[in-house]
């Protein structure tokens, strides 16, 4: 059975992408991240959705992103900011995490390597855009170049490990739509930055994500405070 | 002043591309990481390092790259191999950590973005070569391309951090040498696999290292078992 790891944060996106590497009948190998974020609380979510894909192996990478510093999201000292979500591309948010997705998808690419599976799965997007630089369709593109000479499978043996980006071109609305019809349990999901029980509504990742249930339609199953 | 982040493993090749980039001018940022590598000893060499060049800051990351698997140098039960000083290309030892230098060069680049620095510096070389894809000179090219898209600080703002890799085109022999001359305090270092007190001059690091020093016509100052 073909092998796909999928970085696996326990919000909308991410459920989604695993999904959609699920229905492509590949066999999930899932990895997530404690890196001293404020909402660690999304860890469980990303928990009950690999279980709920019947997910081979789910591992947990710790590690320590605060000491490196800059972000809303990592940093207890700086305030997580309203949301916007009309964002223009100049317009980063202190949510911004340094080069978060470059060191997830290198980690991704490694545990890739070591199980030796065909693909990576990351649910980025850029059309309801979070104002991250490394969501954009050219962040992949050049991550895509880099992976076919950073690893012994692809530099020797010559395998490349594909990385799949099956949101980057959809709106918020698009991405609910497509998770309730591919049947994600979107209640065990969680995409608020502040880190509650309950999603705080006003931040920008709750707003795409409201945004996108609005548009679409449908009611949003988790609890808002 | 302008900064520097610094990958620090207290080894040789990482001691000398510190100084370099002190005698460049720059502040340096050391970055270590404490990956679970069974040489967790090179630590102590990296801080004594970092302190001898005055860093302004040393960051420890933490992450346990152990639960990635695939390397003699993160799992106890795959043996450190014996050393082979003149290995082949396609010939990469167990002791490759699947993209340790794209996840570690990921977290320098989110490190320098951080602080505003200009430069990230890296010790890799690939003529007395480790064997490991990720220390060639076309994975660094292919990093650069991504470094410049990858960032909030080159996406938006159009500022490059530039990617330095000092000895890159240098035998282990011309590092010794330089390392000589630039007054690295070659005593300090760390650059066994194994990870005891004394290194065991039979793996691969080990091997290369010897070789450098025997060429430059140098004592190595380390006690070997």
């Amino acid at each position: 059975m073909k092998k796909a790891v999928v970085l696996l944060s326990g919000g909308l996106d991410s459920s989604t992408c695993t999904a959609v590497a699920k229905k492509e009948g590949y066999e999930i190998y899932a990895i997530s991240f404690d890196y001293h974020q404020r909402h660690k609380i999304e860890l469980k979510s990303a928990k009950a959705i690999a279980d709920f894909y019947g997910a081979k192996k789910h591992i947990f990478i710790e590690t320590n992103m605060d000491a490196i510093g800059g972000s809303a999201l990592t940093d207890g000292n700086i305030t997580v900011p309203e949301g916007d979500a009309n964002r223009s591309f100049n317009d980063v948010p202190d949510t911004y995490v340094p080069a978060r997705n470059l060191i997830f998808l290198s980690y991704a690419l490694a545990y890739a390597e070591a199980i030796e599976a065909e693909a990576v799965f990351i649910g980025i997007n850029s059309v309801d855009y979070s104002g991250y630089p490394d969501c954009r369709p050219e962040f992949i593109e050049k991550f895509r170049e880099l992976a076919d000479v950073a690893t012994k499978i692809s530099a020797v043996d010559k395998k490349k490990i594909k990385i799949e980006t099956p949101l980057l071109n959809l709106s918020k609305k698009e991405i609910v739509l497509s998770a309730t019809e591919l049947g994600v349990p979107l209640e065990l999901t969680h995409s608020c930055y502040v880190g509650g029980e309950k999603a705080c509504g006003v931040c920008d990742s709750c707003k795409l994500r409201l945004k996108g249930f609005a548009e679409a339609g449908i009611k949003d199953p988790v609890p808002y405070a």
